[in-house]
């Protein structure tokens, strides 16, 4: 047995199966991929030029093909349809479970696509596809998949699990067994445990539990995993508008979810565009970047507006311009921590929140509280290790003071103000609100210190 | 039917429950509590009042009550079992399973935990317990359940229908059955479904699939959220050195891994340290942000020596003021990206991956190419917008560019080298580095600005 197959993957390996491709050496190949998991030769794929990749999903035996595609990136895999024919294309995806095939159908084109689904051998297939494709792609009804087993209530244990045999091959992880009515209503589940462990004529309506968690087709995705992960849950059953069972989504799906919401989130705080990686190349990473750098550079000459506009004050009292980098950095720093707090709420939200007023009052006294210890901690510095008159340090910390109450204000503000209209609030800890909190602060340390210096 | 039971609860709810508490009306609690999920009941428990708490759960059957612990949140459940007396809580907690036992008894001192388990009833739950307790909380050992249905491959499926009979108190969820030989080592696994539709006298040898990927105890909770995730697995055996099975790991317990990771890396990168929600205390928010904004703090007043060491250059080029924050900002939003790219590349590491030589001139180039478009960007405002002289825009571009390119490097070095130290490279994205960065382009800025004004 092997412990785990990933490992087992080398350069070298890679080279010798280049070398069987290159030879068209058909046994060679389909022996040394024998028993390779999907998701390894998948990687393994990316590594090989297009016409290799190719070779090699011909080489293998069609479902085997099927399941490689599944795994493989999306840009490899434009590439790949872009080589087939539609034919040849729906002759892989209708092997695919429906979720998996309406999500790389969604990567064809419009008429590519209706085109594919023509040649689908399978009309249960095309039709559950068809049917997925109606959904918008990140809510539960795009996600979902159509293979599931669904058990009337009026059906003993045997009649089940002559159902379950007959979908055997359709359905590959059963979790649960989800029953319905006459009308094919949602009406509860009922575990493969008590299957087994039920007499062979023992009633479905005797054993299922009524009490099941379902989601409606419209739901977010985000929203999904919030719920699954909250009553830890292997698969949800999905249901339309009548209660009528559409779909169901699995656990294995949703952990593919957070990943993709959590990277999303974390691309947002960098100010990085779009789903860009390491690997990709220097042109995309550069199209992903420069945007967001682009906002902070306008940004930052505006400051330079705003600095030239005290420049008479800057003159009399040129250690003003000393400070600037604190005051800027304090207040980016501040609007980060506040927006993450409120971003990371606001994706767990609960029906006991507290109300807008009571966080805006909860976030200004940690405001007031952490402006007031570094407002005193700079004073100190400014006017007993600098040396600078009192009054100036009064100036430096009183200014500290009022960048962090604005900076948390802004930071607590723009997340909320973002989800209320539908956008990621998670750009509210990026460049954006930094840049915005820099040239607030400029304004008030300088008018601070116009007022306090008399300048 | 219920379609989601959470939608239910409200803050009517609520009032009619501790109105039920006040007048100590056991029947009247546990029928509004009858079928609500535990998970919800948990979320209840959190808005009342210790006292409260602790009445409810006495109220409830026991198994209800252990499963309602489950789900509370750590500090909550601190308080609770100071309440409790160490039998009380013994009886809650080998009613759970042996993972969320552990995890409840890490969170004891580790007298009162060993007090607690000696008080349980069920010999085999305290040996599992005691073994789970072994292992580090973030590896597969520490996350690892001891309730699993094994097999002998030499057993027939109406025997092994008998185990699960046996077992079927125990494990809640069965996904997989893990097959071993006599030795107990781990040698393939057998589906549910596989059970159910062979003949009972199937022998387990002939149907079980040798390829199953295990992971040994000490592996890292991360890097098997990673392969779970990657192989589509809805649980993975656990094995020893000797690839004896000692445990399983479920999909559930991983979507939390991932999403607890995540969490973590936003709070690294905005600078919150400790696992801090916006509901906590102000003082505990305060104690989780302080220190980073005090980084921050430190940071801008080493920046104000920096730019004090050049005031004499200053006062004669005043305008060199205007540009810090361009300066300063440019270089932080720079960092966080390319560190962004990094961190995230770790996370999905594979074998393939380029060398790190590849990858520094990788990242040199898009710096470069940003850097050029970004410096002849400001050349321009600088000269032909705000009108000063040529050598004075090139100066600010120049600055701008040696700030890019050295941002870049920072910010691809410092998670590389905090990674190897094996300190969560996340952070490398937060306050730290765009203090440093901050310090840096002062320099770099101030030094080129002598250079090429003659200052």
């Amino acid at each position: 047995m092997d412990i785990i197959k990933q490992f087992e993957l080398s350069k070298e390996y890679l080279e010798s199966l280049q070398h069987g491709i290159e030879n068209r050496d058909l046994d060679f190949i389909q022996e040394s991929l024998d028993g390779v998991n999907e998701a390894d030769i998948a990687a393994i794929l990316d590594e090989l030029s297009l016409d290799e990749s190719i070779y090699v999903l011909r080489a293998l035996d069609k479902q085997i093909a099927a399941d490689i595609l599944i795994e493989l990136d999306d840009n490899t895999l434009i590439r790949v349809f872009r080589e087939l024919e539609n034919p040849e294309i729906a002759s892989f995806i209708e092997l695919m479970d429906s979720d998996d095939a309406a999500d790389l159908l969604n990567l064809l084109g419009e008429r590519e696509r209706e085109e594919v689904i023509a040649y689908f051998q399978d009309r249960l297939k095309s039709d559950q596809v068809l049917d997925l494709l109606r959904y918008e792609e990140d809510t539960a009804g795009g996600i979902m998949a159509k293979e599931f087993i669904r058990a009337n209530k009026n059906w003993n244990v045997i009649q089940t699990i002559n159902e379950i045999r007959r979908q055997a091959e359709n359905v590959e992880k059963i979790f649960s067994i989800y029953v319905v009515n006459n009308r094919q209503q949602l009406l509860g589940r009922v575990s493969l445990k008590k299957i087994i462990l039920a007499g062979e004529n023992t009633r479905i309506e005797d054993i299922y539990e009524p009490e099941v968690i379902s989601v409606p087709t419209y739901m977010d995705q985000e929203e999904v995993a919030g719920i699954m992960r909250k009553y830890d849950l292997e698969s949800v059953p999905v249901v339309n508008a009548k209660n009528k069972l559409v779909g169901r989504i699995t656990v294995d799906d949703i952990l593919d979810v957070v990943q993709e919401e959590a990277e999303e989130d974390i691309q947002a705080m960098a100010g990085i565009s779009g789903d860009i990686e390491e690997s990709d190349s220097i042109f995309m990473i550069t199209k992903a970047r420069l945007p967001w750098l682009l906002i902070g550079v306008i940004g930052g000459l505006l400051g330079a507006r705003i600095i030239g506009f005290f420049e008479d004050g800057l003159n009399k009292y040129i250690a003003l311009a000393s400070f600037i980098p604190l005051v800027a950095a304090t207040g980016g720093n501040v609007g980060i921590q506040a927006s993450s707090l409120i971003v990371q709420s606001l994706a767990s939200k609960s029906v006991f929140d507290d109300t807008p007023l009571k966080r805006f009052i909860k976030g200004f006294l940690v405001a007031v509280l952490n402006g007031v210890l570094l407002a005193f901690f700079v004073f100190l510095v400014v006017v007993f290790i600098y040396g600078f008159e009192p009054i100036f340090g009064i100036t430096v910390g009183v200014a500290l003071f009022c960048v962090v109450l604005l900076a948390s204000f802004m930071g607590t503000v723009t997340p909320l103000i973002l989800n209320h209209f539908g956008i990621n609030p998670a750009i509210a800890s990026g460049p954006f609100i930094t840049t915005t909190n820099d040239l607030l602060g400029l304004t008030v340390y300088f008018g601070i210190a116009m007022l306090l210096l008399n300048l």
